[in-house]
């Protein structure tokens, strides 16, 4: 098969992140390079746009644009959550590729996102019309298959780490218990992420809970107290997504009224109720006065400002590398980030099936043995994601004045 | 009255912020530039350290540690709440200040602080014994009297302008509703600076309310539906405080059982509840599916690496300031921070009476006339406290691609 010659199309879809519009910037300063390229076209809110025809010129924006997304959280393409299901669906998509002459089709996204990649690409192929379609990774969860890790997930870790540098600090300021709420339904990535926030001895988060451990509130508020007794505070890590023996979400089990999407999903984020169902819990069972929690919500994946440098490359890298793949080899497939050394990483093109609606969790290795904390493993795995500059917490050595009354 | 030669005690107190430590850097700093002090003291946990003699030397940390302090969020010596009301904590103080020669004592907080100082300056005058107490504000409320700001506000206000740029963005990416619940029970400042994050036209917040005006739920459903149906979204910024006609807490009037402390003041920091409630109550009222609420909570005073760098400074400033009035004036007082340029600020000492245990509040001057967003004198007075380098949206111009195909 020759070089496609035509039109590219690029789409952003799912949860937006710091530095989804990065990736965009990536295949579109690399696409003008080749002359195979004709026009550049964006759909608007992912796949919906194709559907509905709402296309944008990419190339027609400055190059000074392009270059400033890439330091603008969110999707600037709008972004959804649409599953291509029904036929009429995968028609009208291949209608509009052919009406537009598009030959080359990235879809920034998860592992639903390279599903939809999945299908348009068989749908494509099965009609016979030449078309290259390319699923480029994304998700602050961390949990697509193949990855050493995705894009987004490096500058919302940084976000987690920096928060619970705070966090500790306030929580020392003014000692009690502190409840940290952090995304991620089936993976603990980003909330494993809060244990390099860690820098003198005793600094919190002093437990950590995963998704990938069972959950047991009975559990949780004796390794409270235990922490609270060492440290006379505690600060906790919990993820969104924590859960029983059975699976069930904790939220739903201390709340059975809580709000649930209609595939009977409970609704984790966007809510601040886990946090304060376990705060609650904790001062109906320990009496400790000062409890509070947090949830740290849509901000640990859209703050302006708080970017990991790294995370930022990988994800303009991730997008050139696409349109190298999709110009150089004659399949589709999943652009997939391979760590090769201490700390670098190379982009390989895997199958589509690889990745699609399936999940990663974090590997054993990386969870200590008690289940609420990280493992040194975890620790240099994460490091070199979170880039430059982070923010470094000091303290007073606090030499202490020699008394010279009785107590009072 | 002579220069008073003795050493310096310096305390922090109430809700630590992320330049708090600045202040005392900026003591210790201009405190060992002079003769007639001889030993330089940390007082643990506020007035509680003192009351229990727990003291540490200051004079013997390295310059570089307390030079480092000034990028550490947290309150490095510890903070607290408590009120000094019995005679027996008065007469604690003083044979404490007795004991180590106490001759400077620096409070860094807010009015309630200002208040602790206030007493202890007439405690110590009444018995005869020569001290300066200075007042050195600081609050994230912005709600001290007679100040222009207050260090701590800026840098908090940028949290919630680099939190709102992101929400803004991540709301327009998938559209729906957002509610962000902003810090401030009396004070609306913290939650106006949710205004600067506008850039575009249409950009977020789309509503913002304020503890100075009333809030009615009704109106609040009606506002967000008009918002809605104009940009397709809405983005509403809400300030914790936000009550009834009565001075009733909304979060009270949704939620009877919401937590109450000793003085019968509903818990409103640390819990999501306010957030939740108001997003339960769009969903039932307007039937809209995408509603989200995030609850900014400790994130806001403390996250390590979102500082203003003016506050940061000013929060030095105003230490070393304090010190010099203490060591040239010869009366007690409360450092105020006074505008004196576009931009440019002077400090004054202040009697500790004109802002001791009161509240400002946002003037009318800075709101609008419908009450759910800020004047352009809000932002005139606001900008210039941010900082620099604030980070900057970005978006596409979006040049639609002609359609080729019938409406599908």
């Amino acid at each position: 098969m020759s070089e496609l010659v035509g039109n590219v199309l690029v789409g952003q879809s799912g949860g937006p992140t710091s530095v989804i519009n990065a990736s965009v910037a990536g295949i579109v300063a690399e696409a003008l390079n080749h002359e195979c390229i004709e026009e550049i076209y964006g759909t608007l809110n992912g796949v919906l746009g194709l559907l509905q025809e709402d296309l944008v010129d990419l190339a027609s924006e400055s190059q000074q644009q392009i270059r400033a997304l890439r330091h603008t959280p969110g999707a600037a393409l709008g972004t959804c959550r649409y599953k291509l299901k029904k036929q009429a669906d995968f028609d009208r998509v291949l209608e509009v590729f052919k009406a537009h002459n598009i030959r080359y089709f990235f879809y920034i996204g998860g592992n639903d996102s390279a599903d939809t990649v999945r299908i348009v690409s068989e749908q494509a192929h099965s009609s016979g019309y030449p078309i290259r379609c390319l699923h480029i990774p994304k998700t602050i969860d961390n949990d697509l298959v193949g990855n050493d890790h995705t894009p987004g997930f490096p500058s919302a870790a940084r976000f987690v780490v920096q928060a619970f540098i705070g966090a500790n600090l306030d929580n020392a300021s003014l000692p009690g218990i502190y409840v940290g709420v952090v995304m991620g339904r089936h993976a603990g990535f980003l909330t494993a992420a809060s244990a390099l926030a860690r820098k003198f001895p005793g600094d919190g988060p002093h437990l950590i809970y995963l998704p990938e451990r069972t959950f047991d509130p009975e559990r949780f508020v004796a390794q409270v107290k235990d922490a609270q007794d060492r440290h006379g505070r505690c600060v906790v890590a919990v993820s969104e997504g924590v859960h029983d023996a059975d699976g069930a979400p904790i939220l739903a089990k201390l709340a059975p009224g809580a709000e649930r999407d209609p595939h009977g999903n409970v609704q984790l984020s966007g809510t601040g109720a886990l946090a304060d169902l376990l705060c609650a819990l904790i001062r109906d069972r320990l009496g400790i006065k000062r409890i509070r929690g947090d949830t740290f919500g849509y901000l640990q994946r859209s703050f302006a400002g708080c970017v990991s440098d790294v995370d930022q490359r990988e994800a303009r890298e991730v997008g050139e590398a696409a349109f190298q793949f999709a110009r150089t080899h004659e399949r589709d497939g999943s652009v997939r980030i391979k760590r090769v050394g201490d700390y670098a990483v190379d982009y390989e093109l895997g199958p589509l099936e690889a990745v699609a609606a399936k999940t990663r969790v974090m590997e054993d290795g990386l969870i200590s043995p008690a289940g609420t904390d990280v493992t040194e493993a975890f620790d240099a795995y994460l490091r070199p994601l979170l880039g430059s500059d982070l923010p470094q917490a000091h303290r007073l050595r606090a030499k202490p004045v020699p008394k010279r009354l009785r107590a009072g």
